[in-house]
């Protein structure tokens, strides 16, 4: 817990990049939601890690929707070992079971530590990564099930203090419409190609330390499905490991069990260095994930190859 | 950084277990290695998240041995949300190219927080995760090619101040004995079962924030590999996910390409409940890691099942 608190609904800190925290793979998106659970431990007058409900039970700070913005130049696959960041975090009032934070990640120095919605959501610094994570407090309905995931507030959570999102950037306007329509887009474009790929859920990968699928493990799976995009198309790994996700937006919708056997529908529009991709993932026929991603290459020779 | 230096050779530190260090799956690995950098950066003059060898080329503090020893009250695969660890790290000087760690990892103020070998090397405290890392500094021999990684100390590498591992508990007449031997085990017990599997570097999971295969992912694809077997033994996924990992002991002795199809051999002995595996990853024909574990239930009515 190094972050410093800015005001009552702010924290910064400086952040070294490890390689626990990097790669072409889930582990930077696994430290953000660690950043929001430490933010508002260091806020809300509850331990995130350890919370439980009137009942006893453990309540678990569940992701709902995750938005990660950037840019060619600073952007989630392009961290490394040694980089230090900036990490200034924010948390927005939604009642007593859901709770918005926003981070903002910039190279160290490189920019101002506070977190104004109207700033944050022009999403205009070419040098900052900008993370919406928007949670709800769920706890599980019966022992050792995944599925039927109940909400429910922890005891002694404190919110009240925390400031209001302006409504023109309410995150419940854009994870409605992507639970509803299963995509962010406004309009889907025509000529999309489509690639269905089965998953199943790894019980030596995918799995938290209380046993739910994990938050990340949506964004691996998310990644895997569109690695065997890359490779229906005859695309190279290694222009797969050089793309840029400029935005990916994530809304979850349910949890699986060890083993389930997912269905993944991967959309896209575009041609290799600037594409769009949608892509839903089905357990048992219910939706439990949506997503949609802007990826880019990076401009090198190999690009498409 | 939250460490705090205890004396020339060690520092400590109290540790938060979150989402992104738990489970069942390699973040504790990822863990463990990233306390191995920091105790390096901490005590040795070095930023070994940002290393260079004279040549100006990046040099890694890349995992060459590593034994994680647990008991079935304090296992890797018991940590959760919100557990408060105890961690103490020593360093032993291995000249300029290697290093030994040793961690021990108790629940706060559950122990001593000095690290002597000839107490560590007892192993006796049932409350603590003892973990041997012995490190060499790589670099690549190819750009892009991560196979002929060749030894390469960094610049400014001060070792000289560390003190020295006792003979009798040398990493290397273990790592060689392994090496040579493609076991662990001083003696192979008879009436083995053999399990061979296929595994394919994941581009989506596998590789670090340089590209290397992650040395985390030599435990997943090992966790995967057992899974695969206790699938073909019709064991149910509940059993391993509620398996103890009382000792695991791992070599790499090479890396590989994302892509690169690795032919794993698991041997086991025992039976469902008290076990040893032995597991041979190889790329290529050749050799890149060995690991020996010895698992066993943790009681629960459905055990072997």
């Amino acid at each position: 817990m190094n972050a410093t608190r800015l005001d009552e609904s702010t924290v910064t800190r400086t952040a070294l990049v490890t390689p626990g925290m990097c790669g072409p793979n889930s582990l930077f998106a696994g430290q953000l939601g660690d950043w929001t659970w430490e933010t508002v431990t260091a806020l809300c007058d509850v331990n995130a890690f350890d919370a439980r409900n009137e009942d006893g039970s453990p309540t678990y700070l569940s992701f709902y929707y995750f938005r990660i913005k950037a840019g060619r130049d600073m952007h989630v696959n392009g961290l490394t070992f040694g980089d230090r960041l900036d990490v200034t975090s924010r948390l927005f009032g939604f009642g007593s079971e859901s709770i918005l934070a926003l981070h903002k990640v910039s190279p160290v120095g490189g920019g101002a530590l506070a977190v104004e919605p109207e700033e944050f959501y022009r999403f205009d610094d070419p040098k900052a990564v900008y993370v919406e994570n928007f949670n709800r407090w769920i706890t599980r309905s019966a022992p050792g099930s995944n599925e039927g995931l109940v909400k429910s507030s922890p005891v002694g959570f404190r919110h009240d203090h925390l400031p209001r999102l302006p409504d023109a950037y309410s995150p419940r306007r854009v994870y409605n419409h992507a639970r509803s329509r299963l995509t962010f887009l406004d309009a889907v474009p025509p000529d999309r190609e489509r690639l269905s790929v089965d998953y199943r859920v790894d019980a030596s990968r995918d799995l938290n330390g209380v046993g739910l699928l994990y938050f990340a493990s949506y964004f691996s799976i998310t990644d895997w499905a569109l690695l065997q995009l890359w490779r229906e198309r005859g695309r190279s790994t290694e222009s797969y490991l050089r793309r840029v996700v400029l935005d990916q937006q994530l809304c979850y919708l349910g949890n699986a069990d060890a083993d389930a056997v997912l269905r993944i529908d991967v959309d896209a529009w575009g041609s290799p260095g600037d594409e769009l991709f949608n892509v839903v993932i089905k357990n048992h026929g219910r939706t439990i994930a949506v997503s949609t991603l802007h990826v880019v290459s990076t401009g090198g020779s190999h690009d498409g190859a």
